[in-house]
């Protein structure tokens, strides 16, 4: 035996333990990888030792850690038309089948044309009635299977990929660096809170109750089996879109959030009453800026106005006077979808 | 040295662990020591075990573990009024400090006389009245500010305690028991939503987020600082009881509970709705026999009708026929309150 060997060997593994440290503690020191180096990444990162550093002056003890995200355009692709508008066209074939005198009746009528450049010219009284058709006057548990079923088969146009893999990476990532930091993760969106519920839990690992949704009301009724339901009314309660945000925020959760993200001027209000608080805030405003990864359709992309409207340059500069910070889609994220 | 001491030590020692061992299996075998051995308590603990044993056929995953509680007559004494009850019509001085015309009308007037025995003849309709001008028109952060300053000086008028003081024992040990075995805990009240967020998480641990009850709209607004805040508003967004129980549940929770507990026809339907779950199901009401100790209003008291209309006798037939489980205040409890 070498003489040297068990210096050898010490040596050895203490190189292989340095090696497993220094990628732990890179591991610890990177919790979001699909981030650039930037301002961005920094302002949430800072935010969350702020508030979770013992002794902090700005520590948020755990209960009240509770961050809301937008859904359409903040966690997942919102064009070229919400995931939701597709599933209530592609149920109309069904309603029709089930109510064979919508079939004569507008906005009915178009949809089951098929012709595409008709139906992106529908009004917004004319979608309503379309998504109030679709998405009310069945039980609960119908709804859920539809929505299951669909979101299985259902393809986005550009990728090709079913609508639950197109979501953000670096905001999955936010999404679990926050968890894993105490705060409790809600999705405050305009959409239907029925429908973004079904797939919250598997798709963000947001469990339905923690999803805050424009929302109906239900009539609760006895079956022919004398079990009890609930169906679905077209009776709106909660308009989760601007200042219903905040609205829906205080029904559902009835604490205002640490940390806000959005996408829209959908979102301001919930941004502004989240900044409102006392101690450290985090607002944060994703900008669609990546028209080759994503979307362009952001206020500094010279789109026409019908375009800029979901991001109009008020909201900009409202959220450079007030301290929100804005997601660069192009500068900020290294990786935009997983599957890239 | 004695040769013996080291075995005596020994023997000590052996005997001290195993004194600690036979605590630690006794206290995780009684989870719940204020319930006298029968029927209600054994079949908490065979629901808990069969819900929460992995490998056991009713295994329910730890995410669909949803808990629900009446509050009033459930978690804590509804009588002689609801909490709330008091507390609004404590609060109509000041109102009509605030709003002088008010002091010549009725309700006002009468409860301003202080004539208990014109007060408590009050209509529902009046009450109502009263209700909506005290718990609405003002900011949330200043209704929470009341309410808290409210709940730390007013006393209950038969034990001369804070109301927080009066909830029971044997149900709060419930609540802890399933909380430690992964249930969610949800309070779902008749009461005021915003009312017992105020107190839910000092008094029950359960935190505003899962309390579900009657709630009015808000509307944002922006205050003279620029800062937003909402303002409590008259409009009924959700009546949370009877048939509103499971529509409050949907709304704000989104899963149908695997346990549920009442004390009265307002939790008849979250109790069979509950129950008309798949698997193992736990429908358990409160049965107010126990006129010592606490009150006796239930079906067996041979009290005058009035007295009886929170838990009419069809409701108790209900229990027999559809599996809930009834528990006695006087049999199953070996004590009501904690400061016995």
């Amino acid at each position: 035996m070498n003489p040297v060997s068990p210096f050898r060997q010490a040596r050895a593994l203490l190189f292989g333990a340095a090696l497993v440290f220094a990628a732990n503690a890179f591991a610890q020191s990177d919790p979001l990888p699909s981030w650039n180096d930037g301002t961005a990444k920094k302002a949430v990162v800072a935010f969350v030792q702020a508030t979770t550093t013992q002794g902090s002056p700005q520590f948020v003890p755990p209960a009240e850690r509770i961050a809301t995200f937008d859904q359409d355009g903040t966690l997942w692709v919102e064009q070229p038309l919400y995931a939701q508008v597709m599933y209530c066209l592609d149920r109309v074939p069904a309603l029709v089948k089930a109510k064979p005198e919508l079939a004569k009746s507008e906005p009915f009528k178009t949809v089951l044309s098929g012709d595409r450049a008709a139906i992106a010219r529908l009004s917004l009284p004319a979608l309503e009635k379309i998504l109030a058709a679709t998405l009310t006057g069945m039980s609960v548990d119908e709804f859920n299977a539809e929505v299951t079923k669909w979101l299985a088969e259902a393809k986005d146009p550009r990728w090709k990929k079913p609508f639950t893999e197109l979501t953000y990476l670096p905001m999955q990532e936010v999404l679990k660096y926050l968890r894993a930091n105490g705060y409790k993760t809600y999705i405050v969106t305009g959409g239907g809170q029925d429908f973004v519920r079904t797939y919250s839990e598997a798709t963000y690992g947001i469990p339905p109750e923690q999803v805050v949704g424009t929302a109906g009301g239900t009539k609760y009724g006895y079956g022919k089996d004398g079990k009890p339901f609930l169906t679905k009314e077209p009776r709106l309660l909660l308009n989760d879109d601007k200042a219903g945000k905040p609205e829906g925020i205080h029904l559902l959760i009835g604490r205002r959030p640490v940390a806000a993200f959005g996408n829209s001027a959908g979102d301001q209000q919930m941004l502004e009453y989240t900044k409102a608080g006392d101690g450290a805030r985090l607002a944060m405003l994703v900008l669609h800026d990546d028209a080759r990864r994503e979307y362009a359709y952001g206020p500094a992309q010279g789109l026409p106005a019908s375009k800029v409207g979901t991001f109009p340059p008020a909201l900009y500069s409202q959220a450079q006077k007030q301290g929100w910070t804005v997601i660069s889609m192009k500068n900020d994220w290294k990786r935009v979808f997983s599957f890239e």
